[in-house]
């Protein structure tokens, strides 16, 4: 089978090296081109040492033509940029996967609004499609443009559907706490997330609003008629991989009477076909590490009184961010939607 | 002025550690005894590098009698022990600050049903006070025993109290996202809290019930006269020392109209006097190491839409055990508060 | 193919699980039993989330006779287990991978004074080879018994190998010093490896003598006619995985005129075949966690006067333990040597 | 006793933000100005969570003249900002200690050499003081202008001095093994301490020339009239603070014949009246931890063949910099040594 060929914009950051880690091993796929505009000329397994005897590229100057020959492109890039170079690209019949925040948002003027930026392709726009493949798999089949979900909306939207999508709580008592490792801020040059100011040490950030927010609710809404609301407190933890969401939602009067057997089987049913979604036993504790290196996302069900807590463990820079991108490639492509995503979780 | 003449039951684990290097550096305190049932004989600085220089105690046999020529004890000690030899103390008319859970519980059903143990001493308990200066600072003073409090209870009642004690949160809403350094865990052998275990990952434990949330709630309901809520979450953070609490409440129907403002003057006035409570400004994101070694807690506060988000930091071995006992320590033996707690936090 | 059927004894430490790791997605190996005596019956992915999914075995009473249907077993297990039980395998045609150090010294003598235990099956160990495939592949080719190196003695070895086989240095003057992630130390519930003691922080230990300075230097004698002086020094560094070993040796009076690139050329020479050993560039810096997980060992060459430094990094639990002893196992039967060790190392 | 009136330049880094909580809390010194050329006007509490309600100083203008007001000025800056400023301020009467290396080498061509940059004020240098207190402490007293030294060779120096001293050592055989943890590389924002780069991972950095070298070499020179050799390796250890040595040297033959009592009574020898050097028993394992905050170095002997392994453990940022410096500062006002510096350190 001839292997879709791939180019990646932005190499240079934890998203892009985690791609590449990804589909260097991947059987169906061939990395063609990785751009940079910084790095051009430079051995990518220069500035990782891991690529070492795996990745034989070098960075490509962005607008050399090179990501012309490619099926898909991939951008895992700051916001602004995809949406400048996507509809080149797609034009030219190359499909993209943006893993940054271009296309997520639907809502022009809230991506104006949070950030801070004019929207440059809302024709492109109209036809993206919401790349979280759970539960937008058919779309994304089609997809000529994928924009792929972020992390914290990733844990967020997995774990409280179930629950919406069969009007099992008060819309109006969602609360989602949760906890990233310090990849998650990316590999700038910034003093908050040297080693010396988040080791040992734990913080929560972006309390007053955080970009993953609109992103969340406008997906939210799509799962219940109902308003939704949501408090979200996003949390740094003094470790380089791993996501933990810890979402709290009342059960509403109807539901109070469930047992939680009924709950639990309430998400077994919803991800009983999803090879990426590992519903635990209830009351499990799942362990960000158990999912580290993995495309895996975990989920367990607690209950207080009458409070669903629901617990959803993933690695932010494979299901929350590379390994989904891969996934959806996956399913673009119509490949096995595991492939090149077999890895298993490094633990200890 | 005559020093007061201390011993430390249970010197071996980590609040008993930490009662040492505070006691150690005490103008009004002076070191007599630390026993230790398995090390007797053993230099204190032999177990404790860091106490070289600084601490020249040998572990007593606990059963020498040493600690009846005290003026206070200090039980560092897993539940069941202090209850056993506190009435002893008591009637000699040694003083007693248990650092363990034997004296928190005013209830002896909770008491047993949390703890697995038929209560030994009903008696004491009845004339125990709960350690928690700021808000029962003068029961302290006169007090034979104290019971200090738990860590997490600590986070969760100085945050929440401002909003119980003003009338401003509707009780039935209350949710307390607690977050520990692993040092929590004790210096026990468990695979549970190996490096390799718990370092570079995150996880929740204890969702199905925690012992610290009986006590919180019996506390939490001096402060109001509805019938409180608690939904309790305690995680474990890969560092050693720090705990974050995120507490939510939702503001009750005739708080919804007030403003940030005066929100945060509740707080300032409730903490006004207070040494070791850092109100920070409105919107802050404390951090816990800013709290490293030292018996400060910070507050600061957030509103998502009407619920309120209340971020607490503290050290949990200092604020959240051994520092918060000095303190009452010094309320009880009529010294400067802030005696002997002076040390600044370490960051970076 | 035949795949290979695998049985593990002990599988429910480090170097067992990362064995489960290796081969549950080894193409050519059949996962057929896994021993414990502690955990009969119970679920291995119970234990190790990371396998939910993913191993779907139960641990076997290890006196079953399971391990006879076996084509090769792997032994996980502290030292005397491997010599107690190996023979009767060999008896009947299984091979055998012992991960402990029952068979590493060929010398009886120096077991017994290293590790204070008779030696049971010293028939079995005049025929066990010693399983560094990169200096020894054609014996392990026809062993029926391997005994996987210590972490250590992989890293001394392949660093002083070149330098050594080729005269270039005073044997005199060797001096390894050893830094280990903390996984080093096994899964084991002590004090000095809990999170609370070890993280943050940074020692020496067995300075007066560690085990796997005989194994080092009998293999060191194999090298050369010289009689070799080793100086070791093992430290333990606050990470999960990870080995690095700055190597010393000085220069002999007849090599001191060789040029740096004369003598990196011996050393690209040495491992110019090698699948899973890295020469870098002269003066690299070679990082621990560009090994995390992959079987690859990087080595890199400084020089400061006539003391050549080699740096050498790897994974101990893979090129140090678990995979190194799937390394064996495919040139045991005759797969390629890179068979189910593709596995890139996860950065960051 | 009227305080010392204390200036600071350079306040925002970790050496500045250590001056300043040891200086906050020391009885003989008043913090009278800390400048910062990019943060004039702002609170020095908000840029350090744990300095609130410690310190009240907003950040001057450097330029202010405010630093002639003072008794002693640090300088906490980089290379090149002392030099420029020390001849003013000590024309003007006040004291100066620098942290940085502008006088810390005696050879202006050597300083050139290593930090690119011509030398603007030798009449200056000619009169610098070496700030090792334990081996200079005389000429401290009278110092007008002390070079505070570097954090590894404080280390060196004073694991090495015994040895060279008292001449028991080839000196051409000196091996520096050292270890750092990343505070040493200071509060900028670089990629490589980043927490995701330099956390669960080891690395050798500097092998090809460190330019703690030359300024060791000069003072190692000073303990003995041969000429010295020396191979430093520094390392970069996953923790916040911390320095570890490992230090080699060979016995020479007059002196292989020595006990290891014998040469551990050399050691306790030099330092017996030193508060801040802790000489442990032989074969002792210093943690890195153990001086957590504190001001103390420890060390403790091996010795494998004729080998002797000198083991030296220090906060990098007390002993090795801000703690050394107050020490320094005591020392030439007549204060007791240990004023201001009696910090017991946190363990754990």
């Amino acid at each position: 089978m001839r292997k879709v060929k791939v180019g990646i914009v932005g190499g240079t950051g934890y998203t892009g090296v985690e791609l590449l880690r990804l589909l260097a091993a991947h059987p169906n796929a061939q990395l063609h081109a990785i751009t940079s505009r910084t790095e051009v000329g430079v051995e990518v397994a220069s500035v990782f040492q891991n690529l070492r005897g795996v990745v034989d590229l070098v960075f490509s100057d962005p607008t050399s033509g090179i990501l012309f020959e490619c099926d898909v492109v991939f951008f895992a890039t700051p916001h602004g940029v995809a949406m400048a170079q996507a509809p080149e690209l797609l034009k030219a019949g190359v499909r993209v996967i943006d893993l940054g925040a271009d296309f997520r948002l639907q809502s022009v003027q809230q991506f104006e609004n949070w950030y801070g930026l004019a929207h440059k392709s809302e024709v492109v726009l109209r036809e993206a499609v919401y790349g979280l493949s759970e539960l937008n798999r058919e779309a994304i089949r089609k997809a000529r443009l994928v924009a792929n979900p972020g992390c914290y909306p990733t844990t967020m939207q997995l774990g409280f559907y179930p629950l919406l999508k069969n009007g099992l709580v008060d819309v109006k008592t969602l609360i989602a706490d949760c906890k990233s490792g310090v990849s998650g801020a990316g590999r700038k040059a910034e003093i908050g997330v040297l080693f010396s100011e988040a080791s040992d040490s734990f913080k929560a950030y972006g309390v007053s609003g955080h970009r993953h927010l609109p992103e969340t609710l406008e997906q939210l809404a799509r799962m219940t008629d109902a308003s939704v609301e949501l408090v979200f407190t996003p949390h740094l933890v003094p470790m380089v991989r791993g996501m933990h969401a810890t979402l709290y939602a009342k059960l509403n009067s109807e539901s109070q009477g469930m047992s939680n057997e009924a709950i639990q089987r309430v998400f077994d049913e919803a991800y009983k076909i999803e090879p990426f979604v590992d519903v635990m036993p209830w009351g499990s504790l799942p362990e960000t590490r158990s999912t580290r290196g993995s495309n895996m996302l975990r989920i367990s069900l607690h209950r207080q009184g009458n409070t669903i807590i629901v617990l959803v463990v993933q690695d932010n820079l494979v299901k929350g961010a590379a390994g989904q991108a891969v996934q959806n490639m996956n399913v673009m492509f119509d490949l096995a939607e595991t492939s090149g995503l077999a890895c298993v979780a490094l633990m200890p």
